[in-house]
Formats: structure tokens, C-alpha cells, sequence
């Protein structure tokens, strides 16, 4: 498999978009990380007037055989559910894009489920749900190349309705399981730190999880430390479906917006495919779930909202795109010390 | 003088929001402080359908006597021209109130500059500027409780235009000095952990300042702990205005939106006359201000946002509105499990 060319953003421009951020009515850097964010969106786009067109949310959605060990707290079928339930407008997703104009599309990357065609859902089932991962790969070496290459052509043809930012958001139920031994194995970080309670196990639950997870840690011991040979094996589809589409996205020099802690992995995942994607990225929430704090952390990744939510489904970046817009905002339209005839510090 | 009597809200409905905020499609709180922030405004509204009605943000502008002796890395006249940019729109404000259709009003409260008439501007002058807070009080008591019934007085004619939420800025050049002396006088905190660079002063302009405002607080030693006497003492004029103004908006039902340091300092002042005020107040952002994060600390306070901002003006608002619609927002427009169809937790 060819992965997309991703190059990094010519630092060409950083003193004139500096120049333009530091002369604006305001002490330096008083605006923190909105500042940070303007840079880093000028820098992207290659522009003194960056712009934020067509903002498009893109949700994975995929059943995990690992479910069936008994990892999650609520049932498998909540997966399709809520698939239905984004379909009809009524998840947390739904209600946010829908508050800041962003595009929210849909895909089946391999849910348990035969959906009725609908204008916001791609269809792209790999498979009825990953195998459990528990004495066997997630899934073959075919369907890790299809979720890759499925994800590069649905962001080729979001690009193609003149976006230029895409989040990522996923639903499945399980797959905080599959994240946890991704980013244990990637970053050989003990598993015991990258797992969490997901929609809310209690404490038994908990360590079953724990102990189920690292059960299949010790069956993939040999699993090489690749992240495509690491995806076949814990999978799921959403996750890698979701990093063949954030290279994609990157190399199409959109902004990448990463969402919680799964949509985090899957950056990872692709980080350690090209880590020229890193540019890119803008990390919208730091998930409750525990694991997240330290995943960004390995990222050096700073947050832009911390507000305790633990829900995925591209809530994350949904909450917080106004902040994006901000950042291009200020840039255009506040004034200068010069242009306001305001004194510039002593 | 006549504090406005503020009720707790009515705890009878809580069941009822919790209720309503549990069953819809997502695990129990997955939706973190945007869960407490839906509870908390249906609290302070007393309903279950909640609205955020024609919210306004005001920034209070004052000059600071304390300013004369060298605690602030801006030269003094940035308090009116800044309230110049703020009328010509060119603020961070500006920018960002406009992005979420927040209204902007101007007060000045104290600033050593007579302004043309402008729709925007309320002429609400006390004085032109505190005195000197080194070796006499910044204001006289007839002066402070000026500040408090025309705070009053401002947020009353706001509550006519049927508005619900209110924001609280403030430019002062000097003000963080005042807010500094004034935590530590209320809080009975060290100086040294409540000052901060303001501006961007360098380390020695930053060990004068500290070495100046020990110095007041060594001449006010004996001024009582009561937050109308250390208002007096310390000033300034916008922040005993914010501090009158907010106490109106709880006793009104109106949400309190606190900004950054300067803004958290006349709530604390607020909230040592009538800790009542405490539920009605949404603490939007904590500033990189040094002092801000303690003072957060020490009211229990959330605050919505950490984007290391040190700006003032209102901007940790204004920032931080999209997230209160969303609170309210998914209230109204997320689906239930039953509603959806969707299994519930095993």
C-alpha cells in the first residue's frame, strides 16, 4: 500500500503571520493558545488570511469481537443504534455540528448491521464487526489495506466539496478496548495506563477489562511494533479506517481535527505511519478517559478543551470549532496598535 | 447602602433536570461540565427548557492612580485609547462577541479622558481615575458606593432589552495591581501569590511592582476586612462597578458570566457581600494571569476554559459562549434513549 505524500508546511511564512498576530491590539501573546492556533492554521494554508471552509465531521462507526468478552458496559447492539440514531439527528453530534455549521457524515466501517441507504451515510462495511481479538487478529491483512484505502477516498471526497477541516469522530461499542492496547503496543506503555472505564464500567467490570486486554497483549507478544501489523491485530475498522483518512486529510493540507481518546489512537496509529501528519493536527478535547491525558502527552499535544466529557463521536471537535473560528477571526478583523493609534508597550 | 437581595435557586426541579439530562443518548455524564452547566442554568431559570435570551456582554473601563508608579509594562493612555478601539470595533471583544452575536457595551467608569457620545458607550464616569492607592485610599466611600448603584443601575436597564446572560469584562491599564492587593487583603493570602506579570512586565519591572503594592498593603494594614472598605482602599472604579453590577444580575436570575482575574477579583468582592451570588455565576476562563488559578481554587470554581489567555476585555466570555449554548442546546435537542430506540446501560 502507497501512503499519501504528506509535506511539511514551509516555515516560510511564520514571520510575517507572527508579525500580523503580535501587531494586533493586544500584549503579546495574551491571547494563548488562540494565537498558537492562528499560527498554526495560517501555517497550514500557506496564507496571511487563512479561512475555515466547508467544516465536515466525519463519524466511523464499527462493532468489536472483543465486546463479546464482556468489556463494555452497555450491549453491542447500542452501536448500530446509535448509527440510527445520528441517521434520525439525535446524538450529541448532531445537536453540536448542527450549532456551528459543520457537515456531519456517517460511515459504516463495519458495524453488525445492514443499514437502509441514507444521504449522510457511506457505506464502506469491511465486515460485520471485527473478530475478537482475544486468540486471533482483529482482522486480516486485506481488510486492515481496505479500511486504510476506504478512508483516504472518502476524505478525497470530502476535499472535493472545497473543505478544508475535518474532524474525526467514531462510535463502537468496545473500541476504547481496541485503543488501549493499540496505544499500550505502540508506545509500549504498561496497559494498566491506557485503559479506562469507557461508557462506565464499575470496579469488577474494570478489571475484567483489564484482564481480558492484557490477556490478549500476552497472545500478540509477537506482533511486530508496526502500526499497520498492530492495527490487523487489535484492530478495529473504525480505527484504522480513521487513520487512513487523517493521512489523507493531511496530505490534502487540510486541518486534521483530533477528537478523544479512540480518534487520538487512530492519530497515533497514523503519526507512526508519517510523522509528518503532526503539523496538522489540532487536538480538540482531552477526554475523561483515562489513558487520554497520557496519550497527548507522548503527542507533546496540548488540548484545547479539557471540559471532562468522555462521549467520541466527534463531540469533541464539534464543541470546540468556534475556537478555530475564533483564531481566524481575530486575525482578519482586530485592529493594530498602528491602525487603532494605540500606544505599544513602553 | 442596599445590597439587592439574591435567592438560591429553588432546589425542587433538580430531580427533574438530572432526569432529563440522564436519559438522553450518551453513558451517564459523558457530557462533563457541559452536564453541570445545563443543570446549573435550568437551576437559575427554574425550568427544564432553558433559554439563553440576548446575551450582553460589558466591559467596564477605569484608569488606576497606581498606574503612576510603574507597575504596568503600558503606558496609561492605552485605558481610553482602548475604549476608542473598543467603540471602533477593533478590539479581541469586538471580534469575538461578534462571532456569537453577544451585544457589547463600553462603561466608562473612571477613565482619565472625556469620550464623545456613542451608542455603545455608557458615560458612567466616577472620577478621572482612582488616586494612588500607596499612601491614601484610591477612592472615597461616597465614590465606592457610586461605583455599586450605577453598576446596579447598568445591569437594570440591561435586564429591560429581556436579556438573561451577562458578561463581565474590564480594561484598566493597572487593574491587575488593584485586583492583586484586593485578593490578598480579602482572601488573607500572600501578596507574592496574587500578583502577576499583567501586561507582560519583565522580572525587575515585575519585582518593583510586587515591592510597590507590599508597601500599599503595609500603609492599609489596618483597613478592616470588609470588601466595601478594601474596595475603597484599592479601587479601582470598574472593578467596585463590576462588583455592584453583578450582585444585580444574580438578584435579577441572570446568569454571571466571570471572565479573567481582574473580573474574578470584583466577584470575589461581590461574593464577600452576598456569597448567594455563587450559583448564578459561570466562571468562563482561567487566565495566565499568576493569582487567577489560586483564586479560582479558593471559590471552587470550574472554570470552562484554560487557553492561556491574559487579555481581560471580556475575551474568556465571549470565548467561552458557544459552550453555554451547547449545554442548553443539547437539552433541547438531544434524542432519549427510549425516544431513540437505543438499548440502555446492561
Amino acid at each position: 500500500m502507497l501512503l499519501p505524500t504528506i509535506s511539511l508546511p514551509d516555515q516560510q511564512i511564520k514571520a510575517l503571520l507572527l508579525d500580523k498576530i503580535n501587531n494586533k491590539t493586544k500584549p503579546l501573546g495574551a491571547l494563548g493558545q488562540l494565537e498558537k492556533l492562528a499560527l498554526q492554521i495560517g501555517l497550514v494554508q500557506q496564507t496571511l488570511e487563512p479561512q475555515l471552509k466547508h467544516p465536515h465531521m466525519v463519524v466511523f462507526a464499527a462493532s468489536h469481537g472483543i465486546a463479546s468478552e464482556g468489556v463494555s458496559a452497555y450491549p453491542q447492539e447500542v452501536t448500530y443504534q446509535m448509527v440510527l440514531n445520528f441517521l434520525g439527528g439525535g446524538a450529541a453530534v448532531n445537536v453540536f455540528t448542527k450549532q456551528h455549521g459543520i457537515q456531519l457524515t456517517l460511515v459504516d466501517a463495519g458495524v453488525d448491521h445492514d443499514f437502509e441507504p441514507h444521504p449522510q451515510l457511506i457505506q464502506a462495511k469491511i465486515n460485520y464487526g471485527t473478530r475478537s481479538f482475544l486468540n486471533e487478529t482483529a482482522m486480516s491483512e486485506a481488510e486492515c489495506m481496505a479500511c486504510m484505502a476506504k478512508g483516504k477516498e472518502i476524505v478525497q471526497a470530502i476535499k472535493q466539496q472545497n473543505c478544508n477541516v475535518i474532524g474525526f469522530g467514531e462510535m463502537g461499542i468496545g473500541n476504547t478496548s481496541s485503543a488501549a492496547v493499540l496505544m499500550s503496543k505502540l508506545l509500549n506503555i504498561p496497559l494498566a495506563l491506557c485503559t479506562g472505564r469507557g461508557t462506565g464500567l464499575d470496579d469488577m467490570q474494570f478489571q475484567k477489562k483489564n484482564r481480558v486486554l492484557q490477556q490478549a497483549l500476552d497472545f500478540h507478544q509477537n506482533v511486530a511494533n508496526h502500526p499497520l501489523k498492530v492495527l490487523q491485530a487489535f484492530g478495529g475498522f473504525e480505527i484504522a479506517m480513521m487513520a487512513g483518512a487523517m493521512l489523507e486529510a493531511a496530505s490534502a493540507g487540510m486541518l486534521v481535527l483530533v477528537d478523544g481518546f479512540i480518534s487520538s489512537v487512530a492519530f497515533l496509529c497514523a503519526y507512526k505511519m508519517d510523522a509528518n501528519i503532526m503539523p496538522y493536527a489540532v487536538f480538540c478535547h482531552q477526554s475523561d478517559e483515562q489513558g487520554h491525558a497520557l496519550l497527548l502527552q507522548e503527542l507533546k499535544a496540548t488540548p484545547l478543551l479539557r471540559l471532562s466529557m468522555r462521549l467520541g463521536e466527534g463531540t469533541g471537535c464539534a464543541v470546540a470549532y468556534p475556537l478555530l473560528q475564533s483564531a481566524v477571526t481575530f486575525l482578519y478583523e482586530m485592529a493594530s496598535f498602528e491602525s487603532a493609534g494605540v500606544s505599544n508597550k513602553s
